[in-house]
C-alpha cells in the first residue's frame, strides 16, 4: 500500500513530503485512510532527537483517527466505513504478565510495546511510521472505537494527553472522595481538570499564571492556585490526595510534596528529565509516593475516550493544515501551545496527493512486527 | 512518681543523671518499671538536636520493656507482673481518620501523635521523656503485649527498627510471590530480611562492603548484590518489586530505580535529608514509585512482634549498660553500629538508684499529654 506522509530525515531538517509502502491488512489487522491527527509535544522532541534516540526518517503522529477502508482475515471489532482511533502503541507481545493485565504499555516482552512511531524503543533496525501520513495499518487490538456521535477532530488528544492523565487517575483511584491535583495545565493539564471532574473528584489546578485562574475555573476547576504564591501554596499544606503533576520541563518538586495529603501519590507524567534536591522527610512523616505512569493500556484509552463522549468532554483544539506543520513544530518548541492542542486536518493532505507524486521522497519502508498471540474480541 | 533517667541538657552536652516526676496512671494507664531499652540511631540525631528541633533536656529511648507495677482505672489489656513493650508513641488524637485506620504513626490530630521522647513534635512547650529512664507510664493502647517466651531484651528493637521495616512491607503487599530488596544493611536492614523470609518473600540485600556477604546469606537473604559494583547492579535491572531504603544518609538512588520492575515501590526509611538529581523517566516508563514510610501503627507493631516470637526472629543485640550510654552514642556517631542494635541493660540503672538520690539533677516533669478517646479493647 502506497502512503504519503510528512516526516523529517534528520534532527536538524523539516519535515517533508515522504513515499513509502505499508505491508497490506494481514489477518487480524485493520487498514485505514488518515483524517485527523493531533500534534503532541513529543512528536517534536522526537523530530529534534531530544530524547536521542529517534530513528530516521522520522515520520511522527500518535493521536490518529481516520476510516476503516479494508479488514483482515478473521477482523471483528471493526469493519469498512467504522471510525477508528490509534493512540501510541500499534502492537506488544500480548503475552507477558503486563500486557495480560490490560497494560501493554509496560510490556515486558523481548521488545517492549511497539511505539505508533519511532517504535519499537528497543529494536534499532526496525522503525514505525505515525498518523502524519495518508494511510495506517494496525492489528485490531490496537484500534480504538470511535463512540457514535463523538465527532472524530477531537478524537486524536484524547488517545495520547487524555489517556496519560486519565490512567494514573484509575491507577491511584481517584473519585467522588479525592481531592485531585493538576499541575501544569497545557495540552495534559487541562483534559486531566475535565476528566477528573467527570470521575467526580474536587479538581485544584496550580499554574504559575494569575492570568489562566478564570478559564481554569470556567473549564471545571474548583479551585486555582497560583504555584508561585507561597502563601497559596502553605494554605493548602496537606489538602490533596492525588497530584497529576504535567510540567514538561525540570522543576522544583518539594513544594508540591508538602500539598499532598498523609498517603498522597503525586504522578509525573511530563518532565522526564531531573528533579534536583527531593527532600524526603516530607515523604517518610506522611507516607507520600513520587511515582511517574506512561500513557495507559488499550483498554483504558478506550475507556477514557467512551468517557468522553458520554460526559461531553472534548480537548481544546486548533485545526491546521499539514503543510502547516513545520510552523506548528516551532510554536511548539516556543511554548506556545499551552491553551489547546494542535489538530491537523488531513484532509489537506489527501487533497494534495496528487501533486506529491512527483515531489515526494522514497524513503525505507516501515515494519509494524508481526501480528503475533492474537485476542478473541 | 519519682523518676530517674539520663538525658542530655543540650546538643554539646553529655547525656547525664536526671530526676524527675511522672505523673501515676490515670483511668486507662499502665505504669512500668522499665527493664530494657534499645538504642536507636534516632537517639543519637535528637540528643544532638540534628533534626533542629530537640526538646531540653532530653531523655532517649523509644524501644522499651519492662514489668508492670500498676494499672489505672479500667485497664483491660494488662495486670501488674505482665511484660511490656513501648515503641515510638505513648498518645495520639484517637479520633481521626488515621488513628481509626490503625495508623496513628500518621495521626492527623492538631498536635499529631505524641513521640515517647521529644513529643508531640507539634507542641513545643510540651516534652515526653523515654525509656533510658526508671520507670514509665503509658496508655494501655500503646503498650504492646510481649508473647510468652519472647526473650524481654530482645523487644526494644523490633519496636522501632523492625516495625519501621516490616509496616512497608505490608502496606506494599510484600509476600510469597515478592522480590524484596533490602539496601543498607544495619539495624533496620538486618530486620528487614529476617522478615521479609518470615512473610516468605525472595529478598535480595544490597551492601557497598563484599566482605559482609556471607553473614547476609546466613542471616537468611536469597541473593547479595555489591551496589558498587555495575555489572551486578545491571544483572539485577528490573528484578525487584519492593525496595526497602534503610540507608540513612545522602545517596544516589537512580542505580535503585533501575532495580525495579514495573510498577515497583522503593520505600525510602533511613534517608531524611536530601537526594540530588533524581531522574524521573524510569518512573514513568515503568510506573515505579519512590515513597516513604515512618515507624508503623500499633496494631502493626503488635503484629510484628507476634511474628518475631512465632518465627523465632530477634535483632542481633549487644548488651550495654546505663552509664555507657554516652560511649555507645559516640560509636554511633562514627558509623560503627552497623551489625547489631545496642541494648541496655536497664538493671544497671536500678542498682544505681540509691547513689543518685542525690547525684541526678531534678529537671521539669515531662506531659504525655491527656487521655482522650479511650478504645475499649
Amino acid at each position: 500500500m502506497k502512503v504519503f506522509g510528512f516526516g523529517a530525515q534528520d534532527a536538524d531538517k523539516e519535515l517533508t513530503p515522504l513515499v513509502f509502502d505499508r505491508k497490506d491488512p494481514r489477518a487480524g489487522e485493520v487498514a485505514f485512510k488518515v483524517t485527523y491527527c493531533g500534534v503532541c509535544h513529543s512528536d517534536l522532541h522526537q523530530v529534534r532527537n531530544d530524547w536521542k534516540n529517534t530513528k530516521y526518517p522520522c515520520i511522527p503522529g500518535h493521536e490518529v483517527v481516520g476510516e476503516v477502508t479494508e479488514v483482515g482475515e478473521g477482523v471483528t471489532r471493526f469493519k469498512k466505513g467504522d471510525t477508528i482511533g490509534v493512540g501510541c502503541m500499534v502492537n506488544s507481545c500480548m503475552e507477558c504478565e503486563k500486557c495480560h493485565d490490560n497494560v501493554e504499555n509496560y510490556c515486558q516482552g523481548p521488545i517492549g510495546f511497539t511505539g505508533t512511531y519511532n517504535g519499537p524503543g528497543k529494536k534499532e533496525d526496525q522503525n514505525t511510521y505515525g498518523g502524519y501520513s495518508s494511510h495506517m495499518v494496525v492489528r485490531e487490538e490496537f484500534g480504538i472505537k470511535v463512540p457514535k456521535g463523538y465527532d472524530p477532530k477531537y478524537v486524536g488528544p484524547v488517545l495520547c494527553a487524555g489517556i496519560t492523565v486519565y490512567s494514573p487517575m484509575k491507577h491511584w483511584n481517584v473519585g467522588k472522595n479525592t481531592t485531585l491535583g493538576v499541575a501544569g495545565v497545557g495540552g495534559l493539564g487541562h483534559m486531566a481538570i475535565k476528566l477528573g471532574k467527570a470521575l467526580g473528584a474536587k479538581v485544584v489546578a496550580l499554574t504559575r499564571s494569575e492570568g489562566k485562574k478564570d478559564k481554569l475555573l470556567n473549564m471545571g476547576a474548583d479551585e486555582v492556585i497560583i504555584s508561585e504564591n507561597k502563601d497559596d501554596m502553605k494554605a493548602a499544606a496537606q489538602s490533596i490526595d492525588v497530584l497529576i503533576n504535567t510540567i514538561p520541563v525540570p522543576h522544583d518538586i518539594n513544594p508540591y510534596v508538602n500539598l499532598m495529603k498523609p498517603d498522597g501519590s503525586i504522578v509525573i507524567v511530563g518532565n522526564l528529565i531531573n528533579f534536583e534536591n527531593v527532600v524526603p522527610a516530607p515523604l517518610v512523616v506522611n507516607r507520600i509516593s513520587i511515582a511517574g505512569s506512561l500513557i495507559g493500556g488499550i483498554k483504558e484509552t478506550q475507556e477514557v475516550l467512551d468517557i468522553c463522549a458520554e460526559h461531553d468532554i472534548s480537548p481544546d483544539i486548533k485545526m491546521v493544515k499539514m503543510q502547516q506543520i513545520n510552523d506548528v513544530l516551532d510554536t511548539l518548541e516556543k511554548g506556545n501551545d499551552s491553551d489547546f492542542r494542535h489538530v491537523i486536518d488531513m484532509q489537506s493532505l489527501h487533497d494534495e496527493i496528487d501533486s506529491l507524486q512527483d515531489k515526494a521522497t522514497q524513503v525505507k519502508n516501515p515494519d509494524r512486527g508481526e501480528v503475533v498471540n492474537r485476542k478473541a474480541s
